[in-house]
């Protein structure tokens, strides 16, 4: 295998799709919050993305089968309402700049391209001086000034965060940017704890109340808190993060999970 | 040479090979193996693997020539039994993540459309906590289901190995199944030597009755104990194992050998 | 994105064009002058550069968008000269050697071809041993004996500077006499600032010169300063300068900034 | 620049050419070699390769100009021999495992297939345990059980040497190999100094001798000792040797200099 490919397992006719995208990062803020609404709502997946540019190792399953590390979409069907939803998890992200770029350059286009894609949320983690981690903020940054405006009076924080976004959460923005989609990147303020729940429920609670998502409010911290315990499992069992590659981490001002 | 290439001796017209590899990794387990049942089963060589992501140096040999680094195709032709064995071991592994998706890719491909292969096996070892290496067992993981239901009685050990395979043990697998070659990854436990005669004999052990092999088993202990003392001196002269290459590397919760 | 791409706003038709490159690097030097020259002279943006060999993150801007790093190419047409002026500056470096060469090449190719370029100016800076850095020289290393000898009275020091030029203010210059354009880097003598004006300084006083640029002269002090210290602010915030890529970094008899 | 590309000046009809390869390398053994033939014989250069697998730096010249790194072809026409010589020097090797594939075998491929070649010398060190550096031996590797047997009384120590040989010195002839052009590596045996002019001398008295080659004996140990200043005082100024990339070099039972 020498480039990035997708394997669709059925083309679903979607309704002018949003995607969330939640891919391994420091504090897993990310791929929490895509776990949790795929579990939630029963998210049906569509295809598989595999890359030369992930760890080359395979995962061994628990009843002795094994598997490609891989980046996986889904898809949530709304009745009721005009945007069906497409969630992005996986294993991990690209392990070399090269791969970040031939990898997100590809989920935009196939977003864009195969599924009629219109919005994108990537998800993150942004670590402020001074943080307070029991009420996160939700910092965002938008793909343009319109979505900025339009997001005025949403509760989210524009223009205070400084410095890159790495990796996915940022590049994919970037390509949905050069490829004219419009995106945002939300970013719970994050205290750098490897697993961060409070973080994670900060973005999910935005998201549900923007795409008017049905998940039980009350039930979220007791959710969160089984999710950040299990994934403190599966971290002793799989290798849930990647290490990004090297270059420009040396003295980030600041960073996402 | 920008592209992995395999040169083929001659085509040989094979019943429903198998394949059994056994390519360098911490312990030499695979290796070991491979070299042995080539050198009790007078194994011909078929094909050479040459690629751009080995590395870059040429082994000197014992009277004065040299070669380039390589994996190596051979052929057991069996009489009285309904599948022809193909064996594949070398002196490297590909030494970047690429690398490794490209040639072992390449690997899986070669078997399965050159050669009309029909299963693979993949030998390395495994290091679990606490583990015996005087009589060990063999821990195994499948690329599906029904390989895993058909070996239930067979001794192997399934679902108690936890996290990844590194490098062409577990990527063979993973592009097997990808391209619908069954296969399964035999593992030796293995108690941190750099050269385990222990874990190979417990996989070889296993390969002969499996495969029907006629191996004198009271010969056994004593051949890998010479093939082990072997290796010692061969590492020595040679470069009979390389390292892996560095991302994924750093805390791997259990690895392969 | 697997390729270097320049996007062109509009295809500007210029005048025989000469180019100023001054892009990141140690003391900021190049980047400091081409963004002092955009400033005052209100260059006019006419394309961009993305290269999959750039850092894997996006710039978060201050009022809330973000965009993926890049090299920019600007415009200033002059009226009762030969030669307009285009002024290429951006973020970052390419930061693998490869990427070294495939983005340097692209941008002589894309000046020559598409612009009509005729000669490059490359900036940077050089640390000679024992130098007075609030009184610098400017030396110089270009592209043929024929470009030398017309400069032999302008004050620049050529045949005193030792050992390579890294990165862009040398590539761009050696594909430049590859591809038959003429060219010049000039190296303002730097004493390992960070950021140094003074280098910056007495670079930009012999293009002012030599272009003839209506420069206020009896500002740039203050000016200078005033960048320097706005740089420094910046580096705070955002990623003005990225490391070089790693070979051939260990022990620089001397080295372009 | 994105594939290493060879520039001809001028396509030399030349008598079934030999080869000699002297690239930098540990000890400067090859390089010393090559360039001393060419300065004694007036060798004429024809070609010059580039490579974007080459350090991505200009080399700053004596009186201002600069050139990219390459590596370049000399040929020396000989009446009365049946073969002409040619001779391939540089300043650095590729510094990437692939660049060190893409690079050699670009190098053979031009050898055989632009310039009819026959044969391949390259040159380096040998670094045996206990060596005496002022009356050393010269080991050698080459392409062919015949090769090695019609050199059986020349002096040459076959079989002796163990281990790989790194770099254009190794590749090179395993490429030749693979391309049926016969070569043989020769090592100047080599006590660790930087710059090895007692081996480089051992290495130039063989080759003088078998390709009757008219250099005064006499003055040689001058010559060399004077090469080995030079080349002292070069290294002060120009990177005359670059570090070899970095997989394989970790524990090398013994090396090519």
């Amino acid at each position: 295998m020498e480039k990035t490919r997708i394997r669709v397992r059925k083309y679903a006719k979607l309704k002018a799709p949003i995607m969330i995208v939640g891919l391994p990062g420091i504090g897993s803020v990310g791929k929490m919050v895509a776990e949790h609404l795929i579990k939630e709502l029963n998210a049906e997946r569509i295809a598989t993305l595999y890359s030369p540019h992930f760890p080359y190792q395979v995962i061994m399953l628990r009843h002795g089968g094994i598997r490609l590390m891989s980046n996986r979409f889904y898809v949530i069907r709304r009745s009721g309402r005009k945007e069906d939803i497409v969630i992005l998890t996986g294993d991990t992200q690209a392990i070399t700049p090269e791969g970040q770029y031939e990898v997100n350059h590809e989920i935009v286009r196939f977003f864009k391209e195969k599924l009629g894609g219109k919005f994108i949320y990537t998800l993150g983690g942004y670590s402020a001086p001074g943080s307070n981690p029991s009420n996160p903020k939700v910092y965002a940054n938008a793909t343009s000034a319109a979505v900025v405006a339009g997001l005025k009076d949403s509760g989210l924080v524009f223009g205070e965060s400084r410095g890159t976004i790495l990796g996915s959460a940022g590049m994919i923005l970037g390509f949905a940017k050069m490829e004219h989609v419009d995106g945002i990147c939300l970013m719970g303020e994050s205290s750098f704890l490897d697993v961060d729940p409070y973080a994670a429920k900060a973005v999910l609670v935005f998201l549900s109340g923007r795409l008017g998502l049905n998940i039980d409010t009350k039930n979220l911290d007791k959710m969160i808190q089984k999710t950040a315990e299990a994934l403190k499992e599966l971290e002793r069992q799989a290798p849930a993060e990647f290490p990004m590659p090297g270059k420009g981490d040396d003295k980030p001002p600041s960073y996402i999970r």
